[in-house]
């Protein structure tokens, strides 16, 4: 059988692209049957259920991993180039996604194991690399990586703050509010400044209130700061992407795709 | 009676419109008569105030009801197509909210039913649709509806992410600190991603401390994702409803204040 | 004594004007006493303090009380219109900060009536209307202003989004996690849409946590509104006041106020 | 030994600065140092590691507090000015790194003075400042101090709001609910405003929910102002350092890319 046959060429096209009806609907049914298989995981965790219904999840679990095996197994088959897949982000993760209910046999009452095969979802993320919503994330994780710098030199600044304000209330408050550790501290640091505020942990003294006061407000203006940089960087790639065009004539900017006359000299792009 | 007869169109002018002063009235009215109907039905469900007030919250009810079934009655009489006003989303909501109360002689009890009624708030939306609320609705709207694939590429990372977070926590916290099953702790998950930190379900070892932190502080940037987009959105639509000009030649619209030359016609403005 | 006679006019320069230094140094004086007064109104609630000091609160609290009577006197004195002030805002303010003290010589045991002391901060708001701070304010209170139609849209979606989140919940819920009425429910429904999250109130059953998780990332969202409609009327109102000039020959905008020559035409504005 | 001996200069080359080889690796070095130093300080609070690890985090402290010292007097002895390096804000925080274990010697059992090594951060802020970050940094900076007066008056008007709210929630509430002083009923209001919402104060009555909830709608909108400030901030400032072009021929900056002629001289930038 040769690389280029037939067979593997029509299965890779069903298998790895989208834009045949074919391979469209083996994207969705492979999209549900990840979703069905990761909410079989989730429902098994949960005590009730798992004691009465163990035998159907096994059973549907077992339906799962056959049939990703079978996948798994026809990519190796259909790719060209299968060592590179094997090894690659995505071959990797499907090897992750069929392993442990097979491990399940060997090893015994590995619970832990099982919940590996969550990690089924970032396959998701393969099929949606085919889509139309390619380009959204792409300006989203683009806008997120140039401002990259200004971010983690907020983090830096955020982990500075934490630190030292866990420091002051360990010292404050001390063990009887619940600051029972400076690490402890500096979680609660953390809850308070991010607004997420749990409670768990929560100052008792006047001196602690105050300061944590002080904190909250902090957080308050804080929280405008990721806010600003991804506003601005997003407002910059969106402008960017924004379709304009030049005159040829005067290069005076900002003409929509659509406008056959330059709005400064009167310039006849159609002439060009 | 013909369809065109003069009080029937009298009557679809005062109930359906609203620059009339009558129409006026009648929403104002209307409107006041939702928020009290409302009011009722949300003070019945307080247990000490049902006990003490029942038969008057009953009776309030009862006027309630008949009104609205006047209304509804009207709106079918005086609109020229009343199969499709009754089939129309308004429609069913008009008759959703008398039909609980009628119900209730039918069928004994039934309280669940009677909350049904709540969804009267939605005929609010009616009456704000005929006022000067509706252009700054609309500018809303098209600013989330424009920037909707962007959303739904976050939403759907953001469900991806609590449901790995959710199972790591479920494998780090055990049952002991309140994460029994995968499900409740991605449950948590949500609750401290999005900052809200009931604080109903916390992590109390340290490695679980240590995980919480840093969903916290990803929680902390990601909040600033759909805030950037929204307001990217908002003020491109703000850009594109202000500061331009309309090409009196060709009714192009679009041109930048400073245009001297319409982009589609090679109009010279100037020479207005 | 005319009503311009110097004394008075002296003194109104300094009670109810700023920029002469005494005007100065009375504002400093006035502001450092409401924060003091108010500072003493808030300690004598805690009842440790109060049980204590009991009798150098009272004799404090007089001198305060005395300090502003002598104040309200000789704004009502030096003003030309003592009327209009009296029955102004801030006069009403500065009324409201002295009559309780003098009643409870009256009424006895009025520990509520005396919290109204507190109101004297409001008095704060006039000082700083006569510094510098006040153009910042303006811009502030303008954002907010031009936004209000959308932001009053916003919050009505709001108010009608938690009445039918509430009673849904109330219906799913019950009685036995906290949702023992609508009201009570709404109140659940906006702690958690607005990402405060108190947990005296959370749910408990798994269809009400899934529903939880809705509102929740909704209210992720939803935040994102209020923040994109005062950015982008603050960037509008910054863009506005931000001075650039047209130029007089070819009309051409967004020169700095330093240019000298117009930058699309190179016309000299030195020549106008 | 001259104040510009070779050693001198090569000591203060790679201590005080970080574009030699040798300057980055102590650099580096120093940064391992201080997060490894301050790691342990937290570490030690934690009783069950502080039992059984005491004499480890003291041989640990020991040898910190050495390396630190010879650090120190090394910039004494490098820098030419050392009395100005001493009085410096960094030579203070030097200093403090390094004193409390050495007290520790004479005064025994002073667990809160062994905190301030937590400032042995602050030391991290001089690495940083040499390095590529400090760009980003700034920008961030400057965009905050630009906004300076516009979050004074923010916050000025938070403090008067959660004064007021706190008062009145304290009458509303009264102490059954935990509203026990008004100061505590501020910080409820604090903690309310700024979404963070512990659940150690949360109101019980009908009417002091209804309150909270306004100041919860109302805290969703203020939480709007300080984002929207610091995004123009920052938006003004990007746009500032991008898209502009310098005239050749007077230097003169700011001219937006679509410039023909300098604003400042008139110089026709075509001719270039």
């Amino acid at each position: 059988m040769t690389p280029s046959s037939p067979l593997k060429r029509r299965l890779y096209k069903v298998i790895f692209e989208a834009h045949t009806p074919l391979g469209k609907a083996f994207d969705i049914l492979l999209l549900l049957l990840i979703i069905s298989s990761v909410l079989v995981v989730s429902l098994e965790s949960v005590k009730e259920l798992r004691r009465q219904y163990l035998q159907q999840f096994i059973t549907l679990e077992w339906i799962f991993t056959i049939l990703f095996t079978i996948e798994y197994l026809l990519r190796i088959y259909s790719t060209p180039k299968p060592l590179k897949y094997i090894f690659s982000f995505f071959g990797i993760v499907d090897l992750i996604s069929i392993i442990p209910t097979y491990l399940s046999l060997v090893i015994m009452g590995s619970q832990y194991l099982l919940v590996i095969r969550v990690l089924r979802l970032l396959r998701i993320a393969r099929i949606f690399k085919l889509t139309h919503f390619i380009n959204e994330g792409k300006q989203l994780s683009n806008a997120l990586r140039a401002s990259f710098t200004k971010i983690a030199v907020f983090i830096g600044t955020v982990l500075l703050l934490v630190v030292i304000i866990g420091s002051i209330m360990y010292i404050v408050e001390g063990e009887a509010s619940g600051f029972t550790s400076i690490p402890k501290s500096i979680y609660w640091a953390i809850v308070t400044l991010t607004t997420v505020g749990y409670g768990d942990i929560a100052p008792a003294t006047p001196l602690g209130q105050i300061l944590a006061s002080f904190v909250m407000i902090m957080g308050y203006g804080i929280i405008a700061v990721p806010t600003g940089i991804v506003t601005v960087e997003m407002s910059r790639t969106a402008r960017k992407t924004a379709e304009t065009r030049l005159c040829p004539n005067c290069h005076q900017e900002g003409h929509p795709v659509s406008a056959k006359y330059c709005f400064n000299c009167g310039y006849h792009f159609a002439a060009m």
